[in-house]
């Protein structure tokens, strides 16, 4: 096999999670704006989902929300997803809507309200047998607001009860994955603010618990691709968040704000061996204002962009300039890889694929976002308080 | 007069003006947690201000946010707020809830919407007319997400457009403050994103122009204090929103993530010849998770307490060690006022007043919180949509 | 002529400023790493330039800093340039590296040393009459580094003072540039540390004086497109010192951090009209660790490709996706031209300038470097001490 | 024993260790200021670290930088300090002024530089054995500054690799500490650039190996205290390097900057059960327009201030408000504290240990400034290159 066809082999088999809430309405704390023709139900998310693998070809799961993705019957939904062409992958724990979690979920100081917490993740564990994914997200919005408000280690101890609860649940072939972020929405502290905070507690935990990195989750001016590398040294990235931010937790469309950040994450991820299933690839985004379902195609193949960007590096040229001690010639090769204009390798990759070369194109042809805004009249769209 | 008692004159004198929002529910994208006792209706939130001007006795107007306090008659409401105690402030406008202002209010690429945007606009002067306010505070959360997304010249423009428009509205006696952010709740460019801009327009518009600084507006860093000298050395400063921030605009009690930049701040407003009413002295926070009216007492006072010690700084001493270039000893004269503990002296002042030396424990003691739990049950609790 | 060569025009006739004590030692304040073959002269340095320009085309001029490029007989360094195929640029002031500056130079409490600064400036007015240069750049390092350390307004008012004295001298064919930066070397305030402070002070100067951005300069997340076409808007940009930074002033190569960013801040360059004379394009860099001269030359190149892909932007389409609120379309053509390989024309630009097609390849070839390596032993090797 | 008195026998007790480098020139990249009376030797600078002993009484360490505190006879330093009142306390190694270190240290692409780095470590050891120190700091400036400079997990490797054989050399009462920072000197990758990178080499290396936390050496907004209190918990906090700063790392005069954040610290500290000679307290600071023996006495004052205050939390009212989720109430407890003015409470304890009430004065009246200013003429005056 020549080398470029080893890269497009690897950019076909490429798996992109989309998640089922970015088909939901979302926005800011100062306004949701509703779009026509946003799902109404699970299934309706699948649709749209399916929509983005169509298209796409790289996006066979869908992420799902509990409870925002509630139903009676999981396996039900699984082959619901199926019979349209995509699997349900990651379920995301959700223990920050309740009125009961104003102090916290698992870090809350009152042990009944700790209790009703870890009683949903469990549940989602349950859940996950029936969808059959492997992986449990677990994003904890627990933090304080005020210097004082509560005990910082005590959380941490009460944080790593309900972890390990969590832990001894899960099935063999299940991961456990530890999202951390900097703030939001705690203002003073968050109990897991930065991946050292995770990578501690998911050290403890074993091997069923790896670190997931959300790429709208750190410091001003955080080196996200050095974290990714020790991540992978240590065997701890369990998958990424995908998303944009210029300030905060932004969660705009993933490549819009930095694509050279994005290509050098990529490239860490290709360098260090974590291109593969092992580690989870995941859209978390948020379309407050564009059209969700073009938004989302768009993220997957700015995704694909610089994995086919990191994939061209040449890693052999790249590793004798550094050996060299030549900061100019090895800085060069890397940008060489990242100035390619990669979208005619994708094209062919696409077609190869028997998939149109412009999959925004083909969406808008294909009349969905229409056919959606018609039918899916009434109801009560999905939100992030559906 | 001795000194001591011309600071306890400035204490007993100040006026800080309290948000009608902050007494309603308010929350992060994820949630807003409802807390009993929420006031219903503006009526109901002038009772709760009336409250916090109760006990700290330096509370004695309250700002409106229109629509939120949306009512039949505004001269009414004037009369029901001095009724209590109490006068009506600043009118505060909203052009960003409704599904129109997707792509901006004023700065929107439709000139429908900028249309829109502006009679309501103009209608907020009608109510100052109305409510006899004299400051129409403008916060645009007009900006956008994506690179290309609209024209950032063009967007200036409108705004340009605009704000004249209503310049040319405003009575003699009446002011508009423009008022700047850095981000929230556009991620990619905001169309007044810091205090140059609003400097620049405020400029052109002639002296009824003012800025309005929000102390958790501005970029990682920033040195606050120095944007106030600055402002009041170009006669522009109009006003503050004060509250704290650790991170972006955490909207928290002012004074407590801080308090030696608020000092510091206060610090320069008594040195620049800004304290008094032609700089307005605002508060706009969110108590997410903390109880409405103490928080608000308490970030009262901890303007107070910032102001007492500005007003202690032994400025003599400290022009003294200025002007001979002696680092440590011009540090030191400004710490000896930040370290000095103000409370007995701000407990004094409230006696002379007829006030409790502590007005939380006095509002705790009144039973009004336990009043209005009781009280303020059905109806729609007041919120940002409400 | 075609799109595509008026584009090509527009490259061809570039010219992008390179700064003399680029050429010399330089690191941070941990350690100065020596080179081999650092010019030991003002004309070492420009000698150097020259091979720059001589390989780009487009680096015709080259900005000195005085005391750093001190001579006896500056128009015959003028002369010496032009000999050597370049010419003499901007006139950058140096008051900072003595240490009668230790509390300021224009801001510093004692009016000696005010006096003694205001001096140096005014000379390089002399400088500029004998060198031809039109534009001197005002970099101050001038701030506190504790609260209290002196009158925050008054520092204010003395540089007002010293930058109506420098007016006063300019020619009238000359201009003066502000620059500001956010902070470094002084760590509390910084007596011009953004757009706003500058622009300030240069519209109480009248249309000589404008204000330069340092891509470094700013606080984290700001904006600097944003900046850019504010700048331009209101008549007031005068120019660029272009370098990359991830953290703060790092003064890495220009495109080296964020390729996107310089694009985006060349887009708004090009479609505010400033692409031409009137906005000086200059590199202010440090190049501590690699080595200098391509360096450099990678630099040009970098902007080149930034400007190329702007000019590229298809602003027909754009305008018309932005008028019709179409959020994906419109971030799609930018990023269109932004994802382009630029590179193959950018060749073709050199080529029909009668230059190699790849500078850095042609420099190395060229022996230059090892050439001044051998030559230039012994003496004293400039850097920005020297 | 009251409560008062185990507060004031605590702070009696406290030792913050001076920095011997601190006492010698600084500066930024920009200047280094020289100063009147600036030691020439090692010796001289333990001659002054004497002197704020003397004045606070709870500075009885210096620690020493190599090769900066070079000598012959390590032995009879020890003795020097002993004579003079003081000991000598932690070895900072230095891997960075040194042309060879340029593209880094025991990181270096080159095994030859990093064998060499990793001499200098292991002689620090023998320093240690020499001087009887327990501790050996460990700062790398290691790090790239272009994307694809060198490989971030070799690196990391490398780093290992050298640690693990210090280690090995270490006496069974000694310790190495690793202290990690953000970015400075270098401007893209840092190898030990956050707290969860020591900590992962740190864990794997042993009880002997501790995380040191310089307040400056974080990202913007990062919550400091609570990676005291993770450390804690984790038993890995082996020191402080104490110093304050507005945007990177200032170095400035610790608790200058956001003396409520030194606050919140130490409070975490006695809380967390590290108020103890386990946890070293040193200062890092550069005082580069300031006289340097007061400043570092206003700083150990400063450590004091806001360790007193962290003493005089009420405990057992925090934990019960904090148990009540009473979020008001338990911050007030903790700002009661912070507000509290300790001031005449250290008075009181250096009385009691027959120090003058105040600090700064009695070194003032001393003479010893004027002394050593004119006693230390000519000769080389310490810096960072000295």
């Amino acid at each position: 096999m020549t080398a470029i066809s080893a890269v497009k082999a690897a950019l076909a088999a490429q798996a992109i999670e989309t998640p089922s809430w970015a088909y939901g309405n979302s926005g800011t704390r100062f306004k949701v704006f509703a779009q026509p023709g946003v799902p109404r139900s699970p299934q309706e998310k699948l649709e749209d989902a399916a929509q983005v693998h169509r298209h796409t070809g790289v996006a066979p799961t869908v992420a799902l929300h509990i409870p925002w993705d509630r139903t009676d019957d999981y396996a039900a939904l699984a082959r619901f997803a199926e019979d349209h062409g995509v699997r349900l992958g990651a379920i995301n724990a959700n223990v920050f809507q309740e009125d009961d979690y104003r102090l916290g979920s698992v870090c809350n100081p009152d042990p009944a309200v700790r209790r009703k917490a870890l009683d949903h993740l469990l549940e989602c564990v349950d859940i996950m047998d029936a969808t059959g994914s492997r992986d449990l997200k677990l994003w904890f919005a627990d933090g304080t607001n005020y210097p004082g408000q509560d005990d910082i280690r005590a959380r941490q101890d009460r944080l790593a009860e309900a972890l390990e609860a969590v832990r001894a649940r899960l099935g063999e072939d299940q991961r456990m994955l530890l999202e951390y972020k900097f703030f939001e929405p705690a203002f003073y502290t968050t109990d897991v603010p930065d991946w050292g905070t995770a990578y501690a507690h998911c050290l403890r935990l074993g091997p069923q618990a790896q670190v997931v990195v959300d790429t709208g989750h750190h410091a001003p001016g955080t080196n996200i691709e050095f974290i990714v590398a020790l991540l992978l040294r240590e065997g701890k990235l369990g998958g990424f968040d995908f998303n944009s931010r210029f300030y905060a937790d932004d969660d705009l469309m993933v490549g819009a704000a930095d694509p050279f950040q994005l290509f050098r994450i990529m490239y860490e991820v290709v360098a260090g061996g974590g291109y593969g299933p092992q580690v989870a690839f995941m859209l978390d985004q948020c379309h407050n204002i564009e059209p969700k379902i073009p938004a989302i195609i768009r993220s997957v193949m700015n995704v694909q962009e610089a994995t086919a960007k990191a994939l061209l590096v040449d890693r052999e040229a790249l590793a004798k300039a550094q050996a060299d001690g030549d900061v100019l010639g090895s800085n060069a090769v890397l940008m060489d890889a990242f100035n390619t204009d990669v979208r005619p390798l994708l094209a062919e990759v696409r077609e190869e694929m028997g998939l149109d070369a412009d999959p925004v194109a083909a969406y808008h042809r294909s009349g969905w976002g229409e056919r959606i805004a018609e039918s899916r009249r009434g109801g009560r769209q999905a939100g992030w308080g559906a």
